[in-house]
């Protein structure tokens, strides 16, 4: 199982946005340069966190990226729901129901302890993500991480 | 991000062994009849089981798979591990370390605190699919379905 590229992509974007605090929105292309993505690639990812809330995009040839809300109020489960979607990485297709199961609907009104046990350790991996903000991930950055991007910034301007 | 089928397969694979509690081992073309499964492609995931030690496996004729150890001894961590592998579902390819951070190898020494975050959740969601064993699975799951996998393997027999 694993996990796209894009939420590693996504959570440095928010970082890189978290630390220039910029009022002006930031192209694509800029944070793409920052890390060496694939400018469209990338965009497509942060369109789907302007999808979810997280980003705000203006469009145009002085257009680009903004946080939608401040570090506290975006959580990282948030940021992977909307690059990886919000279902369920096991996904029950009730082979229990099949063959020797077959043709006893009333036998399989309950869930299935199988995906019952999944679906909990799955929670338990949603309410770790859900309690890390982007606030807190820029607050344990090491501070020569924010300097060097906002450096990096302003020799690019 | 989605888990594989043969998490689902094996599982249940493993309630019918345990459900069955047989001397014998059971092949891998009734088990695939159970649920109508491909055989080939669910022989494979069972292998997988059989190199994590989680099943034993007789060739031949009259070969098959059994338990490897009491259901008490089975984790679903283990049976996870052993068909979708024990790496991280998040991999970090360090893109802090590109275009804006090449060339200060000494500022990457700690580990990324994106990776810190995900790291911990997957470490939450191993924890509880450890904290399952096969034996709570065969313990949670309705009577009637050991009963209805029972009397089919006497029927097919």
């Amino acid at each position: 199982m694993r996990m796209g590229e894009g939420v590693e992509w996504s959570l440095h974007c928010l970082l890189t946005l978290g630390w220039l605090e910029s009022d002006e929105p930031v192209p694509t292309a800029k944070l793409a340069a920052v890390f060496e993505l694939p400018p469209a690639y990338l965009n497509k990812r942060l369109q789907a966190l302007v999808r979810a809330g997280v980003l705000s995009s203006t469009p145009g040839a002085h257009g680009g990226f903004r946080l939608a809300r401040s570090p506290e109020k975006i959580t990282v489960m948030e940021v992977v729901a909307a690059i990886e979607g919000a279902e369920y990485a096991f996904r029950c297709t009730e082979i229990r129901q099949r063959g020797a199961g077959k043709g006893r609907p009333q036998d399989f009104q309950r869930q299935c302890v199988i995906t019952t046990a999944m679906r909990k350790a799955e929670l338990a991996w949603r309410r770790e993500l859900a309690s890390h903000t982007l606030a807190d991930l820029l607050a344990a950055a090491p501070g020569v991480a924010a300097e060097r991007t906002r450096d990096w910034f302003a020799c690019v301007d």
